[in-house]
């Protein structure tokens, strides 16, 4: 199988909230980035976190397996630091190898959850 | 009617909920790629889908007639193997004429629904 | 201030739900088409409705005035014909100059609605 | 870190409800423009709003420090005029360096919140 997407994806959008109705695991309150590895290597992928108000944070080291997807809850990142609740970040994916990225949030501050997603934004220097 | 779209898409973000309030069939937690085919000509459409911890499953085989929509849930796909439920995955789709695919979800696993919606990545070659 | 976007655009996913639990305006159940016209021209709109069993239906007429924005509803297409509820569809919008078209959802079948949004399909000729 | 992105973006869709169930600030109805700049260059941005029926607003001018995400709130928009509630609106997002942009809603004009999302339209002359 080829390898498709990009190298290189960006999330402007980037808020964990600190509550959530629900611990059980698949509705507490969490942040996504989806990647879909079609190709026969491994993706190294680093993300760097951007805020609005201090210095970017990163690499965030994960790996993407050959022909397998990911999904990556922001929430679960924890080296060099955790993501900060209830703060507006952005994210920047670089790969070593291609592969595609979606972004989803679910939002479960409230009994009723609520659901966002969208492909990411594939990157190429301008 | 012209061809539009492209013959290859990704969908990196998928999961279908086990549980729905609701078991009337448009209520019911779901998952859809919707496809456009504007063109004159039949399209043999070819599912694989993509997990987080084993290999690939598929082809999934589905028909988009010419100059017609089809809306179809991932819930219903059975051969080779029906599409977990609580599961992680993602899918690559492959036709044999282009046409434009947009990824779906309902989320009913609480009194009130959540929707997402994106149109899918259109992935050629690297 | 110059034209942008396309000429040729694809929703493959559309519904409107019959049911809302309230009839004012701005909480029924709808699906629209977002424009936005930039240029100096006005923009006609010409819209083609596929759906997964019969013909497809169109073209629906609408005009995008220079330099405004228009948030067309689908259910207030009546000529040729309404749209029908309950029943998926997807539409292609051709416009006689470039203009840009996001897709919405708002679902308020249940006492807490829900919403969906993507930027259209920048279709072009395969 | 190198400039990624474009200098010119378009949102299609745009509406900010009057009424919230709370008055919490991330719970209160609002619509975003995130935006990305990964450059080591500060973006001067101007915003123009499109509306339905009366000429264009703008610009509205925010900067994006370097290196810095900024989650802008169109409910905060005062200058030249703020952006009127219950309203269609579209934007258009001028920048002095290329940067990324998403869109968000968070509607909470019910008890149960709704969310949505898209990349916006890299929007190039045609």
């Amino acid at each position: 199988m080829q390898s498709l997407g990009r190298t290189l994806w960006a999330i402007p959008e980037g808020y964990i909230p600190s509550d959530s109705v629900s611990e059980a695991h698949d509705l507490v309150s969490h942040e996504a980035a989806c990647f879909l590895n079609t190709g026969d290597r491994d993706a190294d992928v680093q993300i760097t976190l951007f805020f609005e108000d201090r210095d970017p944070v990163g690499p965030y080291r994960v790996k993407v397996s050959a022909r397998r997807t990911l999904h990556l809850r922001f929430n679960d990142l924890s080296d060099p630091a955790p993501v900060p609740r209830d703060t507006s970040y952005a994210s920047l994916i670089e790969a070593s190898v291609p592969l595609i990225v979606q972004h989803t949030r679910l939002d479960s501050r409230q009994p009723a959850m609520a659901l966002l997603s969208t492909v990411a934004y594939p990157a190429t220097p301008q």
